[in-house]
Formats: structure tokens, sequence, C-alpha cells
């Protein structure tokens, strides 16, 4: 690695600590006095830190003026929800992504460092990294490890800055933190905090709008199919959610869809932040969301204005066609209106009136998150609903996403219902699946709670340095692998995309589903190209090879550990952070084991394929995350053959299978144990 | 000082921090390694500090089995309002007071360091050294310097870490803490921050629950007049809260009577726990509290169960008789009526049936600071009401408060008035009252804003030693003196009790008060013998001499520095903490003039006076805080003369008058100006 980029790597470590303080590795940045900040200026004589270690220089440049990203201040809290908030992190994103070079990025970063709310800053030089082209072969550390504060029960801290302390490192033991920290069996919504509070879950969800932010230069946010995927990502947590729900005796969630309503579950996160010297404000039962008027984040804003925005989304959606900035008509078409009203609903600056269809979902979050103090008038800062990073703890959000869903649900109901030509592989058939994994009957899945370890040193600002792990537990499942038979008796090999997805069999009465409702409890598992020869082929696919996920090491990398060594084995390494966690593939089931369908469709090649070369970074969990910096890696909607209504005649899921698709009757068995931590890597 | 003694004192410093590691000043505790607990073990070889220092032995003796003490953990929080933790509390204040000698309790309390949830130690340990015999000259360190997360503002920590790792012991500059931070005007109640939030007011208020203990060995509960100074204490409280919202155009504050309506005011402490890891929840506006069931804390217990004992408290008033735990009748007479009263409303264990007149005021708190959750479903703790050493700071404490001394008012209101012989004192008249203070107008008090610091250092765990100072920003006012003219024409001289409380002239509307309204609003400002020659007499006495007060130097002493030496000193020094602070003597008034009456009083000595020598310690804010040890320093019902219904004919404070009193109209201005801190000493 270039001095440069090791630079920009220490920039990502103890966030708090002054610039010109010894870094990691024993590393200082060699700084032109005039960018140390005044307040540091008397200290400069003093520092007296060993200095027998490896210069950064850092090159004296013209700054471009930061204006208003400085107005958020250092010990604020920082939220993408709050468009002053997304408005000055565009702006620094832009300032990092206009450098002509890499030491140039370096010497603002480093000016910027003491100045700018390290929230912000973490993300605007994060979206910058991802996008620049020079900085594609560099590791962005997992947030989790900077910002340890927002995944991690507040109590852990405490015990941290004692471990560090008190113990040298080396013979330091994890931090247990408990698997169940902010709520009782009492309250029924804890029965999914496993997956609310997971880890992995909520670092894909930080990672997830790090690659498709809100707003910065247009060429950034315009990826391709953003808004769809903005539906589809959204829709499949609801739909695993559902899941999970449904696994532990709860009906699927209530939408929040009445505004005027009390919002009946409460919840308490117990998280600090390290930065604003805040914990996460909790959010009581029974409260209701109020007209918005917070002067310091130039916010004001009726509940009313929900409801006009998502009339006007609806009337859209019932017309067709969009209204956009200068009074034109934008038709919602079969296969593009998806990716107008993602954008349009989520809001990003790619809606095509945000004055006309407005802020919905991103607002949502905003009223959700400060239930508390409306007006300002307790200083307080938002709940955990108004952060990115943290959102996906509170029952709320799934109860605001499914309203969200909805929409777009509503939209795809007008959409024409795939005849069986488009649904069909003339000639392909899937004539058999079998789930295999060691040591279980076939067709189970098995599900068990795992231990695993994260190094939060990163994090510790002013602790001393050397590596403190805590020790949590989360929902893991058997590897296990798919094994598919597929008849091709076409006139040759042929090629077909491989779409593997997973519902429960029956809905929370225990009745049948009728197709139209479990279509959107599928769960998308794997999807990949197969080859078929002419006959009779068997398709072996292990788990750890799915299109949604990134293994766990990748989630919770030590950068500083077992890295590998270049290019080759970097581009394999994968620095992309977005992706499901693996370890949350399955759903937990139950003791007795959940009856679920495994489903498996061939579909033809020719439909789906878009040509790119895709070998290289990011790829694996294409599917929720798409390609970093290429196109969507499959032609069809996003959700095909769910997204739509069924066609004509179709009641259930049996009814609407053609040759090439196949359903088998597969069970989910939990088991209450708890596997100790894998060797750390 | 005596090495054990030396070695008590460390115990207030870094309440986290392990026992084996070194301790302030470079002492070491040598300890039996029995002592220590498991998970420390291993790492005994490790330590490696610098052991060039002073040893501290600790004797190896039978220690006394801990018990139920352990049941609370050491990252819980704790409260003395609790029942639960107030009787393990009294078993560890027993077990501190029944070690035979210093180093025994040194030698327990250096075992339990490590065990015992450090709250918990040193609540205990507290009590216990201001009631042992062989402790009476040691200086116990101010509260706040030991737990200041439970003072500032949380933001704070996160400033003193960086302070005390970047900045080298000497170069630190006082962190500012803001004056509002925990809301803004928008929140009327705000108005009122200052007051409620006042550091001194907080930690008399903690203090004098140190002296006045609910629960522990008898002899240390059972203080002369204890019941009745709960009440008095708190009526002023609530009178010169009162004062504080008169002084704010706010009415007088409302009682909390309806215990099923909402409460409106919300309030969101922004306080951290650094024990518990936790922060302490907010209130958000309009709650109500709720039945309880909590079982961690062992509390189960209707908001019914509150109006069921205050019934029962209201009918002995009226009946003018208590009914004992045997069944007996304990008759409420004329003087001692009250202190009976004040345990049982309380209630400590002095209160004559706990079983049939409950827990009214202290359960009040609990259901108050448990109105988040109620059920533990969330595995929340209190909010700040939970805790004597915050309560104060949420205005709800007020409406409580209010209401408790409602039924106390209600019980005064049963009793005979004093005639005009008991008010009067033959002989004596009092002609004139100015109060002069420094460049201003005469009976004119001068008010302002004042910054001061305190050092934390002692509190801040796993940080580097050295001190580090947060400045904070309270009320003052000018030193002032009174000069009273006093005449003697009786035949010699006399002695006489000069009683001096204040009130604001008119109510909230700007009408003259009748005087059953008024007294319950007088504020004591001080009380004091004077010798009166025959003739006329002029009494000088300085503000600073207040007997409710204790001066600023005393509340947020620095025991490192400036500390007298030997006996005499020492007990000039006065280690007491508990009284109220000098710098809120005198309510806010308001920039244009707060009319006021001063009260002058001269009673007869004679029935005033009690037989005891009070020379030596802590009896200089008696009023408030009784002698240590000694009788409580005035033979009238407290608030004498305001703590009854007047006499017939009387309706205005004019009427009440006998020629012994005097009205002297006098104003409180407010200058909003803030003055730099003095020379710390």
């Amino acid at each position: 690695m270039s001095t440069t980029k090791k630079g920009l790597s220490l920039l990502f470590d103890r966030p708090r600590e002054p610039i010109y303080k010894s870094r990691a590795n024993k590393t200082v940045f060699s700084i032109p006095p005039e960018y140390i900040v005044n307040h540091f200026q008397p200290l400069l004589p003093h520092f007296g830190d060993d200095y027998n270690e490896e210069f950064i220089p850092i090159r004296r440049i013209t700054i471009p003026p930061l204006g208003e990203i400085l107005e958020l201040q250092r010990d604020e809290n920082f939220s993408l929800f709050i468009p002053k908030h997304r408005r000055i992190a565009g702006k620094f994103i832009d300032i990092f992504l206009a450098m002509a070079n890499l030491d140039e990025l370096l010497a603002v970063a480093v000016y910027a460092w003491d100045r700018v709310n390290p929230y912000l800053f973490n993300y605007a030089l994060s979206v910058a990294i991802l996008h620049r082209p020079d900085t594609q072969d560099f590791d962005l550390p997992p947030f989790i490890e900077t910002f340890p504060d927002k995944y991690l029960d507040a109590k852990v801290f405490a015990k941290v800055r004692e471990e560090m302390t008190v113990v040298p490192d080396g013979s330091r033991i994890p931090i247990k933190m408990p698997k169940d920290y902010t709520a009782s069996d009492l309250e029924v919504e804890h029965r999914l905090a496993y997956f609310r509070e997971d880890l992995g879950i909520n670092l894909h969800h930080w990672h997830w709008h790090l690659v498709y932010p809100i707003e910065a230069a247009r060429e950034v946010v315009a990826k391709n199919r953003r808004g769809e995927l903005f539906y589809y990502m959204h829709q499949q947590i609801i739909a695993r959610y559902n899941y999970e729900r449904l696994c532990n005796k709860l009906e699927r969630v209530t939408r929040l869809n009445d505004w005027t309503k009390e919002i009946e579950e409460g919840y308490f996160p117990k998280l600090d932040s390290l930065v604003a010297g805040r914990s996460w404000p909790g959010r009581f039962a029974n409260q209701k969301i109020r007209d918005l008027n917070r002067e310091v984040d130039q916010i004001k804003q009726d509940v009313e204005d929900l409801k006009r925005w998502s009339d006007r989304i609806y009337a859209a959606i019932h017309q067709g066609s969009v209204t956009d900035a200068s009074g034109g008509t934008i038709s919602l078409t079969e296969n593009e209106g998806i990716d107008i009203l993602g954008n349009m609903v989520e809001s990003s600056i790619l809606s095509p009136n945000r004055t006309f269809y407005g802020d919905l979902h991103n607002m949502g979050h905003v009223f959700i998150s400060y239930i508390h103090d409306p007006d300002h008038r307790h200083l307080e800062s938002f709940g955990v609903m108004g952060d990115l990073a943290t959102a996906m703890r509170d029952p709320v959000f799934y109860r605001w996403h499914s309203y969200i869903d909805d929409i777009f649900q509503e939209y795809k109901a007008t959409l024409p219902r795939y005849s069986e030509n488009q649904l069909n592989y003339s000639g392909i058939t899937v004539s058999n699946i079998e789930v295999q994994s060691e040591g279980s009957p076939n067709n189970t899945f098995n599900t068990f709670w795992q231990q695993s370890d994260v190094d939060l040193s990163r994090g510790m600002d002013f602790q001393p340095r050397g590596s403190v792990f805590v020790r949590f537990t989360h929902l893991q499942h058997q590897p296990f692998t798919y094994k598919i038979t597929v008849n091709n008796q076409a006139n040759g090999s042929r090629q077909g995309t491989c779409r593997i997805f997973l519902a429960p069999k029956n809905d929370e009465k225990g009745n049948p589903w009728l197709f139209r409702d479990q279509k959107t409890m599928f769960i998308e598992l794997d999807k990949f190209t197969v080859n078929l020869k002419q006959g009779q082929n068997t398709i072996n696919r292990a788990s750890n090879q799915s299109s949604v996920t990134i293994p766990f090491e990748r989630t919770f990398r030590n950068l500083d550990l077992n890295r590998p060594q270049g290019g080759e084995a970097l581009a394999q390494f994968n620095f992309c952070g977005c992706g499901w966690p693996a370890h949350m593939l399955i759903p937990k089931g139950t003791p007795e084991g959940f009856a679920s369908q495994l489903f498996v469709m061939i579909s033809n090649y020719e439909d789906d394929k878009i040509d790119q070369k895709t070998d290289g970074v990011c790829n694996d969990a294409g599917s929720y995350c798409g390609i970093k910096d290429k196109l969507y890696p499959d032609r069809r909607s996003m959700g095909y053959p769910f997204d739509r209504m069924p066609r004509t005649g179709v009641d259930t899921l049996e009814q609407f299978l053609t040759p090439n698709m196949r359903v088998q009757d597969v069970t989910i068995k939990f088991s209450d144990r708890t596997v100790r931590p894998k060797q750390r890597n």
C-alpha cells in the first residue's frame, strides 16, 4: 500500500483523537502547521509522543472552503435523513471527489479532521473512497470498528475502558455482550431483537446506503436501477422480518399508515453516542408523531405533509405517470416505472419532482426519530430511527417500511401479469430439489446461536492501543448445499438463471397461502447462472455462494490481520462491505421445525443476461447490492417472478408453477445451543 | 492523618479502578491476596505499576458475609428509594459501623471494593464515616468529585477524556459546561433549570440524606426531630422553588395529587451513569404513572396503594392520632406530632406503622422514576427521580413534594394558633431593618451569574492522573449585611433569637398576600442568638454567616489543595457537606427588581434555647441540617413563627406582627452578567 493510502486508512481510526497525535502503528502525519486548529496550536511543542516512527507527509494545498459543512458541530449527532445534514454531506463528498489525486485527497481530509463532525467525516470520506477511481483497491474498514457505539450495548464501553487500561495487550479477554439487553420477553416484540439488533444486518444497511447515497454529485447517485433496488432491498428486509415473525409466532408486521394513532410498541436502544456524548433516546410506548418545528435542523414539517405526499404518490401510481418539476409527464412504464417510483418515495435527488412528491420515506424516519421532542424544546437529538446505522434496531422501522413497501406493491399490482410464456423456459424442467446439510436429514435447515468477536479498539478514543474484543451472540445456520436436478429436453445446451427463494408454507393462522399473499413472503436465497447440457443436469450449490450475502469474515473483518496480499488476492477478498450477513441467510425457524417452501426456477438466460464483465470486486451480494460501477446483474424486474400479481386463474403457488419451477417442502429447525467463537481471523 | 485514614480517603477516588492498582498520590494498598476478586487474580503478577511508593497495609481479618449486598450488580444503578436497595444499604452501613476499629473498617472496605456496586459502596461508607466516633475528623470528599456523572452534562466527559489524554497536567484548561443544556426557552419550565440543576442544591440534597438515612441501625436513623426536619427541609425547598417561579413569572408549582392524570411537563436530564454504562432516561411529556411490577427490584405496587396510604395519613391527621403496628394509638401532639408524621410520610424505619401508612413519599419517587418502564419489559433503570443525587433536577420533583408538603400543611392547620403571647417578646422592639450591600442602594439584593470550577479527576476512572476542571455557571449574589436595630425596654439585658425570613411581597397575580398563603412562602435566611443590652442595640450580621448555608468552598472544596492543618483549623473548615449552597441563598429576582418582604423577629431565647455545647463541626447550616450528634438547635417548631395558621383576626402579615417583629420592603435585582471564576482554592 502506498504511504498516501496508508495515511487514508489511518483516518478510520480513533475518530476523536487530534490529527497531530501519533496514530495507529506508530505513524505520524507530518502536517503543515497552519492545518492544525487553533486550540491545538499551543500544544504542538509539547506533544512529546515517541517520534521514532513513520512519517506520512501531508501536502500543502489550497484547501477548498468547507463553509456549511462546519455548521454541524463536532459533538452533534449526524443523520442522513435530515435534509440539511444530507446537503452538507453531499457537499463534503463532492469536495473529496473533486480532489485531483490521492495526495490532495489526504491533505484535505487531514485538514478537515479536527474541524468536521466525525460521523459526517467518516461518511463522506467513505462514500468518496467507494467512488473515486484511484481508491478502488482501498480497504474500507467496517464501520463498527470506528464507531462501535452505534452497534453495541453501551454498557460494553465502561468494561472496554477497564480492560484496555487494566489488562496489558495480549492478555485481554473478550468482553461479553449479553444477547438480550434491550428488553425482556414481557415485550413480545423483543422476540425479534436477534434480527433487529444483529450487527451484520445493521452494518449491511449502513453500507448499502454508502453505496447508494441520497445526495451527492449526480454521477455518484445515479446508479443503474437505484430506485428499483431501494424498493427491492427494503421489500426483502420486510419479507425476511415477517418470516422471522412467523417463526416467532407473531403475525406479520402492521403497517404504520395511520399517523394520527399512537405507536403501541416502545423501544429503548441502550446505545450511547461516544461522539455526541449523548445516549440515543428511548422511544416510549404509545406515542404519536407530531408536527416538527426544529430550527436547529431547519425542519418545519407537518404530519399532514406526509399525507399530502402519499396521496400524490398514490395518484401517480393510479394514473400511471408522474409530473416532473417542469410540469411534464413521465410515464411509469412496465419495467422502468418502479425505478422512478423508488427514487420518488425514498426520496433521492433523482426524484422527478421533490417539491410535489416530497420526501416521504426519509421524513417518516425523521418524524418518528423526533417523537420525543418535535419542537426541540428539550434540546434532544433524534432517536435510532434517525440514523441509517441504527434504524433497523427499532420495531417501528419495520412498521414504517411495511407501509412504504405497500406503496410499491400497490404499483406492482397495476402492472401486466407475467404470462406463462414469460415465466416458462421451454424444454427445461426442474425435476428434483434437495437441501443437504451435514448430520441432518435432507431438506432441513439447522439454526442455532453462535458467538463471535469483534475488535473495537479503533473506536476507543483516548485509550491505550491494542486490540480489545467484544463477544456477541448471533443467529447462525449449518452450512448446506442445494442439489437441483434439471432436465434439458431442448435441442442442445442451454444457459439459465437459477433463482432460489424460500417462504413460510403457511400463514400466521396455519392456513396455506393464497399466491397473492405468499409472493411477498419469498426471500431470495441465491441467484446464479447455470449451463445446462442436453439431458439431465445436477446442480450443486453451496450456501456460502449465495448472491445475497457476504461472508462473516467480510462483515467483521479485521483489516490489520490476515489481510490478503496483492491484486488477485485482494480482489478475491472483496472489500465491498455491502451484503446481507451470511449468518442471517436462513430465518430462525422453530425447535419443532418450521414448515417452509423452497422454490427453484430456471429462467431463460437470454432474457436475463446483462453483457458486462463482472470479475473483480463487490459482485457476490449482487442481488441485494448491485455490482459496483456496473449494471444490475439481472435484466428482469427485481424480485422476479414474485414481483407481480399472478396471471388469471392462479390462486396458489402450485398453480403458479411452470415446468422450469419446482417447490420443495423444507423445514427450519432451531436448536437453542450456543456455539463458541471460531478461531479469530 | 493516619495511614489508615489516608487509606479510607483513597476509597473516594476512581470508584471503578481495581483495588490492587496504584491509587492517588502513588499509594498502593498492600492487600492479603485472598481479598482480590478471582478475575483480577491472574493479573496480579503483571500489574507492573511503579511501586516505589507508599504502601498502606491492609489487615487480614474475618470478613463478615456480604450476602444480599452482592445482589446489586456492580454495573447497576442504585436508588435509596427502592426498598430492596435501602435494605441492603442499611445492612452494609451496619457492617461498616460494627467494625471494631479503623484498621478493620479499612480492611472490610478494601475487601468489598471490587465486589460491591460502587454507588452503594460510596453511600454506605459515607454514612458510616459520618456516624462512627473514630472518623469524626475525617474529610468526606464532595460526592460530585467521585461521581461527577450525577451532576454534569454528559457531553463533558468525552471532552474531559480528551483533555486528560491530550493535554499534560498543569496545562489543562477548564471544560466549559453550558448553562443551558437540558432544554430551551420554548419549555417554560426551563426557566427554573438554574435552580433545579444547581450543583450545590443537588449536593445538599444528597448530603442531607447521608446525614438522615432512611434505613440503617436505629441509633443512626433516630436523630433528634428527624421526621420534623424532613418536613421542614422539604417545605423550604418548595418555598424557595416557588419564590424562584414567581421571579420567573410562573405561578406556584401545581401539586401532583391526581395520579390518574398525565404529567404535562417532560424532562430530559442528559446525564450518563459512568458506573451503570447507561444514561438516565428522559421523561416524555404527558405520561401517567402506572402500576409497578418489577421483579428485579422486588416491587409490586399499585397506584391505588398511594391513594390508600394517603387516605390513611389524612385520617390520622384529622383524628389527631396514628395507629401503631401493635394496634395502639399514638397522639399527634402539638409539638411532637409533626415528627411522627414526617417519619410516617417519608417513610423511614421510624414510621410508627409502615404496613398501614405505607411508604408514600419514597414510592412516589419510584412510581415517577419508572414511568417509562413500569413492568421492566424494556430492562430500563429508573429516571432521575429515583436517585437522591439527581431527583431535584426534574420539575416533577417539586410537584410531588408540593403534594407531600400539603399533607404537612393540612396537619399544621389543625394545631392551635400561636397566641400573641407566644409570639411577642415583652419589652423587645425591632425598630429598624436595613440591608446593606456594597455599591447598591439600601434594601436591595443584587444577583448575577457566576462561573466556578470543579475538579472531577477523582471520578474519571481509567484516565491519567492530574486535575481536570469543569467550569459551570450558577446564580450568585453580592454579599450583604443586615443592620437591625432592636430596643430592649426590659429591665436589664436579654437574650433573643433573631429569625430572618424573606418572601415575595405579592402573589403571582400581583396582589398582596393573605397571611395564610404568604406564610408558606417565607424562606429562612438566618437564625442566630443575640444578646440585647438594655436600650438600643444594633445587630450587624453578614450574609455569609447564614444558619442555612454552607460556603461555596465547602460545597465544592478540593481536599487535595488548601486543606487546613490540625484540629482547630479542621474544625473551622467544617467538613460536613450538608447545607444550602451559599450562592443560592437569595432568589434570582428580576432585572427590574422583584418586590419582597424581609421579616425579622427576635424571639425569647428562654423559649428557644437548647442546652448543649455546639462548638466544632457541622453547626453552621443548623436550620436546614440540624447539628451532627446534637439536638436540633432551636426548641421551637421548625418554621416558627410561620408554621401554623394565624390567630383569629389576622389576615395579613402586618396584622400578624407583634412589636418584636418587623417587616422591611426589599427588592431583588438580577443583572444578566457573568462573573469569571474566582481564583481556585
